[in-house]
């Protein structure tokens, strides 16, 4: 099982979240590009120390929006989006190659996470931007995604991630943000989740159902305070559980 | 000899210089990647057309100034300077891969061309990013200048450029910008010194003098009115004089 | 009636229209803030032009999206669309201080204007930003829009503006840019279509029906070629049929 | 004695600094305009705040660099510099009508602020988009600075501030920050500083001389770890020794 959390999310003087502290706890390390958060000095930093650690580098592509920190919807059209994802991931490729890694994977942030899910235009432009810079790339997203069937189709890799934090419904979806029971925030609990995802594959829903979660990466959150306390826990309970966090790239 | 210019400058909606028609008289672009201008669609776009005309595309690296258009000096760190230049770098280079070509050279932009020709952190900043990208690509800049040394002593290669348009010292030196002889206005002219430089590797100096100029490849300006005009009368002039414009890279 | 037009929408060293030419034709000029366009300086020369001719001085807000000149709808919350109008607001006004003149309405840019045409959350946003900064500032926009309705349920003044160049339908809305006779584009239609918007407070729509047409301020456009002969020929037709061009404001 | 603060220095979901507790130890806030840091939404949430506790608010403004967070130099040219704080000025206003205060004085931000201490044409553009904004506004600024000589000239009423934890040579300058003493750390000594320059108005030297120092405001600086702590120190030892900390705007 790979574990994944955004990193690098800090620009110029700002700072946001603990690189340092979930660097040691992730396999995978979505990094910011530069068009919701990140810059390149904070790149350059997040690349090296995740090569140190041999933590896969993944392009965590987002919309240009830094006051918005990427999160509120855009309506860009195909070839903008396209231009858009395909200059994040050269730039932070670029910051891989002093320290002989590359980026290994593609994650959305925010409202791009949410509008690939269903948009059939900004999850195409993601493949093209992917299809055209490296066909061997995977993409890390939903399952079931308008995105994940995309880039299935035009043959790309996809890994499906889960998240031991959010509520599930029984369909296999997430509960809505808005709705009882999205977030999980009992820290045991989520461990627990997480270890039931990465040995039986399969998820407790808010009905009590127990429904498959075929997933491949578990997504883990750095931002909020106690964040890296919890995700420790995770990686302790999954190895605990007898099972090795893995990149999955 | 090589014929360079600067190319992709618009940003969004905002269009400068003609690229289309400098594209048919250069062997090398100078393709602006997204800090003083250009964004990503246009540099898809201006990648396209080069690798299609069998152009030289080259990282035309600028300060992080849409607003001064890159003009106006920064006093940039080392670390800072040497990240900027290599997210612009590795940006670049991600719109050439979907035309199978690649980043062949870097060019400064504007008050970062002028630092790095005397400032040695600037130049050093400039260097690093080169030799953590790419140890095989050239710069492009003007002979003698701080940044021509230090990336000769790091072993990079260095291509010297001149301008037909242009007044020189008998130094060898550019007559400065405010000095009278700072620019030469007649087309004929111009493409008269191209020639020169061409074939004797000398130019005339304001003194009358005539000076080695040992470049090989001459900058072509796009940016105002009658440009792409004389800019073909310099390409015109080096074919009947038996120059065949050839990438240098 | 009013004559108004986009102006000052270049950025830096990017030039967009002919600022010059269109101030000695409308009576209103809707000045960009900064956001889609327009930079301070742009926005100082277009201040001290507009004062010059007792042209009036509109706030022409949009998104903060220069990469898509504030075309691409952006999912605003009310709190930073309410915040980003006000800022642009008063940044417009200190270019109007010194040269004894003042902000005198607000138009929305853009995507932002087709959003609070329907948007309630939009609309009310830009209210409350105009409610905020003063009370008197009229909003010049689409008659019968959602921001229209709030704008006067908030006791602001309206003013409804009218579009020469493009088609209505029976109802009085446009004809959608995509359907048949969204565009007039013949100079000389034009200028009659906008005689009978003034004197007549109706146009044809493209069933051949007439409709009422109570628009105290037409729209001239000038970023496509020939826009600025048309705009030229619809202010001399309206001095013909003994309409004088004045401010609303 | 004032007792000036920056504040408002984050920037979308970044931030910086303890806001809310500053504002409680301050009289002068110093609030970010959006060029270097600060937001709308965190403008409008500062001046707020400010205007319920009697605060002065005051324009810091900075260079348009948010990746650099206005701390290195920029060459701008007078015009530019001018419009680009003119339309800070403009902005900060808009915020502190809701609130029924206004802008009440300028204080340059990081580089600019260094800049305009002995660079005559960045001093001038600073005095020039006052005196065009309002004549009546003060500027914050270093006792002896080119800014305040320049301001003065010009008809502009000058603050001067201190700080009480930096070093100051004899001549009444401030320590180099490279130099040994250019920063006092221990907070009871920065607190028995500051009664000193508000009750004797003098300051001793690293020299151990006692010169003088004719503030009128006291610099507190908010974004060091134990920042507030010792503003509050300055606060309460002030008030201990009979100086009530008050505005001077």
């Amino acid at each position: 099982m790979d574990l994944n959390a955004d990193l690098g999310e800090g620009f110029g003087i700002w700072r946001l979240g603990d690189d340092e502290a979930l660097l040691d706890l992730v396999t995978s390390a979505n990094v910011a590009c530069g068009f919701h958060g990140g810059d390149p000095s904070t790149m350059r930093r997040v690349c090296a120390a995740a090569a140190e650690r041999g933590v896969a580098v993944g392009a965590q592509v987002g919309y240009r929006d830094l006051a918005g920190f990427g999160r509120r919807h855009i309506a860009y059209g195909f070839d903008e989006l396209r231009d858009d994802v395909t200059y994040q991931l050269g730039a932070l490729d670029a910051f891989c190659r002093p320290y002989r890694t590359r980026v290994r994977y593609l994650k959305p942030h925010g409202a791009l996470y949410h509008a690939a899910a269903t948009d059939e235009v900004q999850a195409a432009a993601v493949v093209a931007a992917v299809t055209g810079y490296d066909h061997e790339l995977p993409i890390l997203c939903a399952p079931g995604s308008t995105l994940a069937q995309l880039a299935v189709g035009a043959g790309l890799r996809v890994v499906a991630e889960g998240f031991a934090d959010r509520g599930y419904l029984p369909t296999g979806a997430l509960v809505p943000r808005t709705a009882p029971g999205a977030l999980v925030t009992d820290p045991e609990e989520v461990a627990l989740r997480a270890v039931r995802m990465a040995t039986e594959h399969t998820v407790v829903a808010v009905d009590g159902t127990v429904v498959p979660c075929p997933v491949a990466s578990i997504c883990l959150h750095g931002d909020s305070p106690g964040a890296v306390a919890s995700a420790a826990l995770v990686r302790a309970a999954l190895i605990d559980a007898g099972v090795t966090p893995t990149p999955f790239a």
